[in-house]
C-alpha cells in the first residue's frame, strides 16, 4: 500500500535494526485518515471472504481494526491485555510473550461476541515474530469460529511472524512489508509477493 | 443523540443503580457504524472551536475519538495507562485513581505530540466521577495547549464528573446523558440540558 509505505518513509523511525518506532502516525498519535485508507484496503483484499466479525488487540490494533470494520460492515472485537486473570469466567484466553517487552500477558475476549458461526478477519497494527497474532488465533479457535486471515498494517518481514502464519495455512495481508532496517533507513519488500496461499 | 440512547436501551445492561454495561457496542465489541455517527456528532458540535487535536485514553475512548478526528481532520493521542512508569522521559504524567477497580493508573501522552500551539478536544467514552478526564485535562495543561471542551460518549449524570468539570470552566458534551439506573432500567436525562456554560 503505497500511501503507508510513503508515510512510513517519512514519518517512521528505524530506531535500530529491529525497532521501527510509528508513534506519529500509528501506536501513539493516529492519523484518522490513514486509518482511513487502512480500512478500505483490508475491506477491499477480504472482500470476497464473507467476513462476519473483525478480532483485534488494544490498543494500537483498535483504530485500523474499526476502519475495516466499517468498510467490510461488521462488529469489531478487541482483546484485551492483563498481567493476570482473576476472573476468567465466560472469557477465552491465550497466553502472548513480548519479546520487546519481555513480559508475558494473558490476552482474553468475552465467549459472548465470538462463534462457531463466524468467520474471522484478524486485525493488527505490527507482525513480528508472530506472538500476538498467535494468542488472538488461539482465543478465536477456542470459540470455534473460523479465522479466515490476518490483516497486518506493517509486516516485518525479517522476522518470522509472517512464515509462522503461512504454515498454519492462514492467509497473512500485510499492507507493508519490511525487508530490512539498516542505517536508520526502512526498506521495504516489493508488495503483492506471495501474500496468498 | 437519540441513536445513541436507542442503542443503550436496546444492548445496554444497568447492572446496579452504578454499573452500566455496553460491551456488546462500545467497550469490548464495537459497533463501527455506531462509532462513525458519534464522531460525526462530535465534529458537529465541535465544528466552531477550531479543534487542532484530539486526547483520548486507551482503550475504549480509541474508537470514537477517531472517528471525531476523521470528521474534524485532525490527528488523535491516545494517552498509555500503566501501573507506574519507570521511563518518563519526554512524557506528560497524571495520576489516575479508578475507584471501579480500586487501582491508581499513571497515564501519559508524549510531549512531541500536544503542545503549546494546539486546542484540544478531548473525548472518552464514559464520564462518572471525571477522574480520567480530570488526569486528561492536566496533562494536556501540562503541555501548554488550550482545552477546547470534553466529549463523551456516555455521562452518568448522578455522578458528579460533569458537575466537577463545569466548574473548572470547560465545555462537555455528552452525547448520552444517564440520569439513572434504576431495576435494570436505564432512565435518560432530557437532551441539551445546559450543555453549554
Amino acid at each position: 500500500m503505497e500511501l503507508l509505505e510513503e508515510r512510513i518513509k517519512q514519518d517512521g523511525q528505524a530506531l535500530s535494526e529491529h525497532v521501527l518506532k510509528v508513534d506519529s502516525f500509528l501506536n501513539h498519535q493516529i492519523d484518522p485518515k490513514l486509518m482511513q485508507e487502512i480500512g478500505k484496503e483490508f475491506a477491499s483484499r477480504f472482500s470476497n471472504e464473507s467476513i462476519t466479525k473483525i478480532v483485534t488487540i488494544e490498543s494500537s490494533g483498535i483504530a485500523p481494526a474499526v476502519m475495516a470494520g466499517l468498510y467490510l460492515n461488521v462488529p469489531v472485537v478487541f482483546a484485551r491485555k492483563r498481567k493476570s486473570l482473576t476472573l476468567s469466567e465466560g472469557l477465552l484466553t491465550a497466553s502472548v510473550h513480548s519479546f520487546t517487552k519481555n513480559e508475558t500477558n494473558e490476552i482474553s475476549i468475552s465467549k459472548k461476541y465470538v462463534n462457531e458461526d463466524d468467520n474471522v478477519l484478524i486485525i493488527d497494527d505490527f507482525l513480528a515474530n508472530g506472538q500476538a497474532a498467535l494468542g488472538l488465533i488461539e482465543i478465536v479457535k477456542k470459540s470455534g469460529a473460523h479465522v479466515a486471515g490476518i490483516g497486518i498494517v506493517i509486516e516485518k518481514s525479517f522476522q518470522d511472524g509472517a512464515e509462522k502464519l503461512k504454515e498454519l495455512g492462514i492467509r497473512v495481508e500485510s499492507l507493508a512489508q519490511i525487508a530490512a532496517l539498516s542505517n536508520g533507513k526502512v526498506i521495504f519488500k516489493p508488495e503483492k509477493a506471495e501474500e496468498l496461499i
